[in-house]
């Protein structure tokens, strides 16, 4: 499809900015086709501290500049995207974005934590959108869900598993048993947590992002010098013990909860939270927000709350959003055929494991005719089970039980019609496949 | 804020059209605030069968009506929700409002799988909406998620268990032991399965849903008559009992999947599945899906799948998309103030259970002391803890530990104020909050 660009304004070309890069040149024509001819994005411009710098994605150098000012103000410059973090100069950017009437993509919590009252102001002002998917929770579309999806809802609660760096922490002090500093230390080296690992662990990093999240739902700007924050800095073994003997887990949990009131509780804090609740198994780096709905209910989001692709995935989703309103593109939207045709997998190519049962005649030599025919047809076995009971090891079976290796489908079928013209098996085997997950 | 209203044609009055109305009436001015003033909803006009019969919800006479065609053409209808079912006509109802501009809302997904072609060409032709979030997981944003959100991956797989009745029948007989009628029938009386069950325990329900899934991420027309779909009829305690024992739990799981060669793999049926993945914790009647992008990773959406609220929450948050659209409401969306203030709870007066950890001198009567400030309080004690070595009971104990009923944290604090003053009391006492989730 013919597809006119946008160009796109680059702040800042770090572990984000370079995966929105890479993510861009992997899939801007499948984002092309999906809006219907609609929607095509390039790099127009790129902020970057140092032009010289060797990185690790290829671009011409006369698209590289060091000044703001003139990233935003150059002409192929349709969009603004602020990733250079702080609340300064990123302040200076999205707001002269605006301005401009640029629509921008940040990734900025703290941005927006501190000074959204002011920056969403000049969006209004200016009638140009800030999009902010990527603030809160990498990859997990929480922003969207919350601002669109539960519009019609009066939403009772958000809680929320919304920093990997602290999660990943205090997994490590409840399975290894290590202090924090020790596990802030192993983080650190596996990439996990920055060298600065400050507002991760001191709980700002997560307030930052319930106090946009809680903005959304109640509307009302908040001043994050009220909300009430521990970080996990102060988190001890013993503690994690006693947790884990009472039947519970500590995580640091963002808490947003309206009381009947209206008034509403924000609070980040390690809270211990029962091991049988689905948040306690969040783990490692993973992220999770619950939100309660009054018509919703009781809902779930769960996926990569940093690193670059995640993150990159909002900021792009943001983009092409922007860009469509750009496009006034508000009627139809793409949902299909942005291609004629596709190849359905025939069934028969499809391919997992199986378990298998037998309604069996049971005699001497049953397994082995069955076990015969599956190595004839090249199929892997890997267990079998027969149900007898234990006071009656003699007994004659009736079920037997084959778990069976990843094959195709068709092989398989092909196979049980010859097993199943067996003189000892009674009747139509009955297959399930066992899921690869 | 002043919105000006747009109205609503609603054929179908059933429960989920029941709740549409409802949450309308309960939060449509949440929803004018939200969108800053641009979007209020009315039901114009409500298509039944009967205008005599006795319904839940207040409707004047004079908004009723029994014909389709006098529905679509009111000019007082903006937006046409089509909530009755079927295949006929319902494909005319959307068919005209299309062919009228009306943008449309549905929750049909037997429609858009066996007749979606036509519809999204009519859709394309005359740029004018359809909206089908309510058609996928109920209360479940995952329309929108793939659409919008993972627009920038290439989508490697989207599973989920996405028909709450199967899942409720088999979860019965897996934790009951019941054979599949017995099952059904428990299920039926609980309302959780219809009178009329067939496409719900055939797998076809949860495969039409597949199909708008898999037609999203991979852009293509599927023709439903080529998908592998088993229902759960033939599933018997035997083989639930055998998953038991191997370590898995028996799900009718929708898989969609691309493969190296593009071909798509979509297929659903009772499958095996590891006790220990999330899907495995998928209970009752809600839903789950889990979407793997090359860009976010492994992702997963839970939440109500069904129902009368969960369905009436995407419904409404459709209709205020498309009532954004008609608004060309493009550019600022509301994100804050649609309040000038609100209160944010003062964190003194949040209320939690709390873990409290004291550094003491072990002497009798420590506990008793302790005890007392807190009953003085009016502070409920569930429990104390002291770690003691099994081989020396008389140790001494250094740390003693607190469980504590929910009370105000304000009332708390001061409490062990009093309690860090006593002689025993070493150092300052390690609270954690006990959520309630």
């Amino acid at each position: 499809m013919n597809c006119s660009s946008l160009g796109i304004g680059l702040a800042g070309l770090g572990t984000v900015g370079s995966g929105v890069v890479l993510a861009l040149e992997r899939n801007s024509n499948l984002i092309c086709d999906r809006t219907g001819g609609q929607v095509k994005l390039e790099v127009a411009k790129v902020l970057v501290r140092d032009v010289a710098k060797v990185r690790p994605v290829n671009l011409p150098i006369e698209k590289l500049t060091t000044s703001w000012q003139e990233l935003v103000a150059d002409p192929s410059v349709d969009i603004v995207v602020e990733l250079i973090g702080g609340t300064t100069d990123a302040f200076d950017i999205v707001a002269a974005a605006l301005k401009a009437r640029k629509p921008v993509v940040t990734g900025n919590k703290a941005l927006l934590a501190e000074r959204g009252v002011e920056l969403f102001a000049l969006s209004k002002e200016h009638d140009t959108p800030i999009h902010f998917e990527a603030a809160v929770a990498g990859g997990i579309p929480i922003i969207k869900t919350v601002q669109e999806s539960f519009i019609g809802n009066r939403i009772h609660s958000i809680t929320g598993i919304i920093n990997g760096t602290s999660n990943y922490i205090l997994e490590r002090m409840t399975t290894a048993g290590l202090e924090f500093p020790a596990s802030l230390g192993e983080a650190q080296a596996l990439g996990y947590a920055e060298a600065d690992p400050a507002l991760d662990v001191n709980g700002w990093d997560a307030a930052h992002k319930a106090i946009l999240l809680a903005t959304l739902a109640y509307g009302f700007p908040i001043d994050p010098a009220k909300v009430h924050v521990a970080g996990i800095e102060q988190v001890r073994p013993i503690d994690i013990d006693f947790a884990t003997r009472l039947g519970y887990v500590v995580k640091l949990l963002a808490v947003v909860r309206e009381h009947p009131d209206c008034s509403v509780e924000l609070r980040v804090q390690p809270s211990f939270i029962p091991k049988s609740h689905i948040l306690a198994s969040v783990h490692g780096v993973f992220n999770a927000v619950a939100v309660h709905g009054d018509a919703a209910g009781e809902s779930l989001f769960y996926g990569r709350g940093a690193g670059q692709d995640p993150t990159a995935s909002s900021v792009v989703a943001d983009l092409v959003e922007a860009a469509r309103s750009l496009r006034q593109a508000t009627g139809h939207r793409g949902f299909l055929p942005y291609r004629e045709s596709g190849v359905l997998l025939p069934v028969e190519d499809t391919e997992t494991a199986y378990y298998v049962r037998f309604d069996v005649t049971d005699r001497p030599g049953v397994i082995a005719e069955v076990a015969r025919v599956l190595a004839d047809a090249g199929i892997g076995i890997s267990g079998t089970h027969s149900p007898v009971k234990p006071d009656q090891p003699d007994a004659e079976f009736l079920d037997m039980v084959f778990l069976l290796h990843t094959c195709r489908f068709g092989l398989l079928q092909d196979t049980l019609d010859k097993i199943e013209a067996l003189d000892c098996i009674n009747s139509k085997p009955v297959v399930f496949r066992i899921e690869k997950l």
